[in-house]
């Protein structure tokens, strides 16, 4: 079993963790839990969406939450942009690094941001050329790379030709989006193996839903695939507004835990992400599917029970 | 990633899945489960336990339940024996094979039957003796094969020399259980890979509890080191009584519907095996930690939404 000794963790509660959740976070709230994610040295956060507000209330205060953390350099901050309005956005805030989504299906891109994944596409040359007028880094994230909940299975090769455009302009960093939480780890390890093969110079991440329970082990497939980059919420929160039967993110703290027994570093100190976590539950009000933060750590040791 | 092409599930919602559950459930709801598992052509069951009634209520009609369903051919009836009480309990209603279960670690062992793991050992001899007078097939079973809550770290040597005292006794198969979900995928694939190299004629299975979400990367890594038969539990149920932090077992409908999708065979119907746990769940009065129960299998279709 080949694994990296080292994976990066991208932390999405302030992005896909927190956008269906109903009780909307004030930029004060979202600040402390920045705190408490940087306390625990997460280095890279998707802090925010510059989306129409009506579209994810939840995302309203990203300009303002990114100028009271924009200073914070031990965190990688990210922005999720649809479209063009969504580049300005972030850049009349300053924002360094922005991530392009869209959809490899076309049904999905057009519930998702009213557009044809072609129309996408064209619209990014566009995007691009801003951002490298303004100096922003551009990642781009292929949401339902490996299936779609209304047209069901997305051929590989449809998703390698969008690969193959944007390699041509140049993508920082390209995230297959698994939306729905509809893969499954030979599926990740062979669709892996095949886009490292195709362009191996591309460096590439992984997002997971936990929809029907199989975010670990694609994880773990990924990274027996060469993948080291990995997008997780905190408190296994998160889902797609625009995906019928999206469920929550792979969770953060199960994750590291996951990788730290298995002896690969990520840098995280899993305790305090535990923090984190338990103070993200009291803001946002309910139980998170955690496993972690119920059943504590692995090497969690109890006493033996007084007799009866 | 190297996979077998067709795995066996042992079932062992009536066993280990409910007898952490309040409601005790009557001999004829466990019956019409039993034909709700037939029915999704389940090959393996592990039907109860010869334990001491007050140890385990929920297991006191395991006798009574064998004697309604023992001439169902379709499928292999196990139950557990924790010494030769239990042994001699089980012959008495005609079982023919049955599953003896001790600890790895000491401490858990002294909490679970009572005896150290040399005891336990020991009494194996007289209980083999027995099982083969009486023409009865023995699985063994070691719990906290990858951790223990008590003590923690459970060496594999010790597990080695465990393995290696049962072979001389013959087992029919040996499971390795992760008794309060310990174990992690690198664990797994070099216990595994350890095991088959010292003991390349032995049978093994394994037992996993999703207690840190790590139930399916396990199987995972167990696969790929291996091994073809897996215990699971409809709707994730589980956990032992003796064992403090234990939870539910891995979720068979989760298991099932990951295999299939990865291709492997089961020989399992899914969609018989979701309504076997939603069922389950009728009986059980609570809900279930499955997520296909929840989310629907991943070729799960939506209609586009109307616009609004």
């Amino acid at each position: 079993m080949e694994l990296p000794k080292k994976v990066t963790i991208n932390e999405v509660i302030l992005r896909d963790g927190i956008q269906l959740e109903e009780k909307v976070l004030s930029v004060e709230e979202k600040q402390e839990l920045v705190h408490y994610l940087l306390d625990a040295r997460a280095t890279s956060l998707e802090f925010g969406s510059f989306v129409h507000p009506k579209a994810v209330p939840q995302m309203a205060n990203s300009g303002e939450l990114y100028d009271l953390i924009k200073n914070l350099d031990a965190l990688n901050l990210v922005a999720l942009i649809p479209n063009l309005k969504g580049a300005e956005s972030a850049a009349s805030h300053g924002v360094k690094r922005v991530n392009f989504v869209f959809s490899a299906s076309n049904t999905h891109n057009l519930q998702n941001v009213r557009q044809s994944t072609e129309q996408s596409l064209e619209r990014l040359r566009t995007i691009k050329e801003f951002c490298a007028k303004e100096e922003i880094k551009l990642d781009v994230s292929i949401a339902t790379s490996f299936g779609c909940p209304f047209e069901g299975e997305v051929p590989v090769h449809r998703v390698k030709e969008i690969v193959a455009n944007l390699t041509e302009l140049d993508a920082n960093i390209i995230t297959f989006a698994d939306t729905t939480g509809m893969a499954n780890p030979k599926q990740v390890y062979d669709f892996v193996r095949t886009m490292r093969q195709e362009f191996p110079e591309q460096s590439f991440n992984l997002h997971f839903h936990n929809t029907r329970g199989m975010g670990l082990s694609n994880i773990l497939a990924g990274m027996e695939a060469g993948i080291t980059s990995f997008d997780a919420s905190l408190g296994g929160l998160g889902g797609c507004p625009f995906a019928p039967g999206a469920t929550g993110n792979v969770c953060t703290e199960d994750v590291v835990h996951m990788l730290h027994n298995m002896g690969i570093e990520t840098g995280i100190d899993l305790d305090k992400l535990i923090e984190a976590s338990k103070r993200l539950k009291e803001l946002i009000g309910h139980d998170l599917s955690s496993y972690v933060l119920k059943a504590g750590k692995s090497d969690r040791k109890y006493s033996v029970p007084a007799e009866a």
